[in-house]
């Protein structure tokens, strides 16, 4: 594959734009019309051909439609169609991530009110994708900026990006950067406490604690909320108890079978993300174990799955979308050369009781 | 939210764009450099301070962190900067329709070896994203081309895309476009067949079936496809076990406890999609049923919540990265001016068997 010098101003679009602009001189050799020449032909203002061309409202039905006509008839082609719209980067480390589509929601409802048009890349646990440095592609498709779900951003990456004046948001549903980069994050801690202290106020005084990654302090943030809300209650987190791993379903069902096999099990599981949780329902279902009635499981995210397993899943939940629209706020404010109220934003989780916790069945 | 008018070459990227090339020039007064002047004082070459800058390969580390050091003292902004890649959009019509991420994971494949970024626009049941009609903002984004993950595409909207030059091609998981638009699809009959063959085989007779909207030709597809099979193996289906309504997890529950409660209930279930499929196990679960033992259900599409539910689905795969690749080849292509080979592909389906089938409990 061609790397393209950015320098050379011109070059962005390489060999497909060439194609594209020889495809459109093609298409106006069929026709060489002008916007004047549609108008006169279709006894409208330029101005009409023009709001038809960019699909604007305020022309009638029956007039777009003549319109129309002689610009398919005449085989019109927009002179400028090759110009492309301004970009808002998200890069994703795993899309899988069920997340992804939320964040990219609330990025796209800023992106829209700047005509900005919104690109990702996906990113794999090595900084790569499709084998090449993320920051290649994303100097390649020159964004107005990049918003990184990727807690893995090193400093030096962070500089290059600075170097070619392209502002970059961390958004870390998992992680929170050790780097200046601003950032934008959930209330991982409180989300910990509150998931614990819903737990409690059933009964459940036996409680286990699958964690994620423990590089990812955001997983750290919700297993120590979880450890200080149980001290708080008197019944400090049993360390035979806790298990830390993977953010997967694959770890969930593996840590979840460990512990419902133990000699003195759980009545509860608080699980650091929702995929870790189906784990746990999955170990249970095996085990011959009913949720809610012998064991209580709590999941964090909210992810759309939690909606459609049995029983639905009590979670704390991330508000994936009005972060993402906080971070492209925040990339929109630095491209414009603007500085930041506050380098890093928190939004609030929230613990979101459905039929998977109930009071324990033993003591 | 101003509309720009696209006729202006100028205006694509709205106030937003002045505001950042605004801030660039207050970036390039902080230290008026060139490529040149940062190659002199770093002892190096210009290309490899513009390698550096486009974060390409083939720079001693050492010698990437003098010239980054320098650019930063220096507050370098990149003159161009604000010249964007173009973009390949991807519209969706809900993008909860969990294919979303691995339709736009195959578009971006094959963007990417075109330096084209990937946008996306979401759309709803009207048309409209945001209050505005979607061709509004595709106008407004001016992609090199639109793949339509959207069943509803008039021929007016078409026409409009096509005066401006921006190709359009739908990719219809659900529904088979009934215009001229180039198109990529499944063998949705086929996967209809083959998902109604294996519960023939497994000596299942009583076969009820849950099918999508019936204005979706999609969905009419895997319905008739089932039906075909029955019809063959001699045990037609009953009409009191057909039920036709949303592609949702909901319609999937309600639909699922109606058929489940019937005097003489079936013993196997075929599903519209797979959230229809989750929703025939939650009803299952509510009834006390056990999955496969006591009723067999197989979904379409193979979400990736098909591997998080206890039982794992057995349900028909559709090849949607596969499916965003083929679309996105045909976009380039016709944004190229170039002839499409054929109008229409199908990419095919493919039965996968995991633990919701088994043999009936019953005749």
């Amino acid at each position: 594959m061609i790397v393209i010098d950015l320098i050379e101003a011109t070059s962005y679009t390489a060999a497909v734009a060439e194609r594209i602009v020889e495809g459109q001189r093609r298409g106006r050799r069929r026709g060489e019309l002008t916007i004047a020449t549609i108008a006169r032909l279709a006894g409208v203002s330029k101005p009409t051909v023009s709001k038809v061309l960019n699909g604007r409202t305020g022309v009638a039905v029956e007039t777009r439609q003549r319109v129309e006509a002689l610009l398919r008839e005449h085989g019109y082609r927009r002179p400028d169609a090759v110009l492309p719209a301004a970009t808002l980067e998200v890069m994703f480390h795993g899309l899988e991530s069920n997340q992804a589509i939320k964040i990219m929601r609330g990025v796209d409802g800023v992106a829209r009110n700047h005509q900005l048009a919104v690109g990702f890349t996906e990113v794999d646990d090595e900084g790569t994708s499709q084998g090449r440095p993320w920051t290649e592609w994303v100097l390649a498709r020159r964004p107005i900026g990049v918003i990184a779900v990727y807690p893995n951003i090193t400093p030096s990456q962070h500089a290059q990006l600075a170097a070619s004046a392209i502002p970059l948001v961390a958004l870390d549903p998992t992680g929170q950067p050790v780097h200046p980069t601003p950032s934008v994050g959930a209330t991982n801690w409180s989300g910990g406490v509150a998931a614990a202290r819903h737990l409690l106020e059933l009964g459940h005084r036996r409680i286990a604690v699958i964690s994620g990654p423990a590089q990812y302090l955001g997983a750290r943030a919700r297993l120590e909320g979880c450890r200080a809300a149980l001290d708080a209650a008197g019944a400090p987190l049993d360390p035979r108890l806790v298990r830390v791993g993977a953010f997967s379903f694959g770890a969930g069902r593996d840590f979840g079978r460990e512990l419902l096999c133990l000699p003195n099990p759980p009545t509860a599981v608080l699980c650091g993300n929702d995929l870790q949780a189906l784990g746990v329902y999955t170990a249970a279902a095996e085990l011959g174990l009913r949720i809610p009635q012998e064991l209580s499981v709590v999941g964090f995210d909210d992810i759309a799955t939690t909606n459609w397993c049995w029983p639905p899943m009590t979670t704390v939940r991330q508000p994936f979308t009005e972060m993402g629209a906080a971070a492209a706020s925040m990339v929109v404010a630095l491209a414009a050369g603007e500085a930041l109220s506050q380098p890093r934003t928190e939004l609030a989780t929230t613990l979101v009781v459905r039929d998977s916790t109930a009071p324990p069945s033993r003591p």
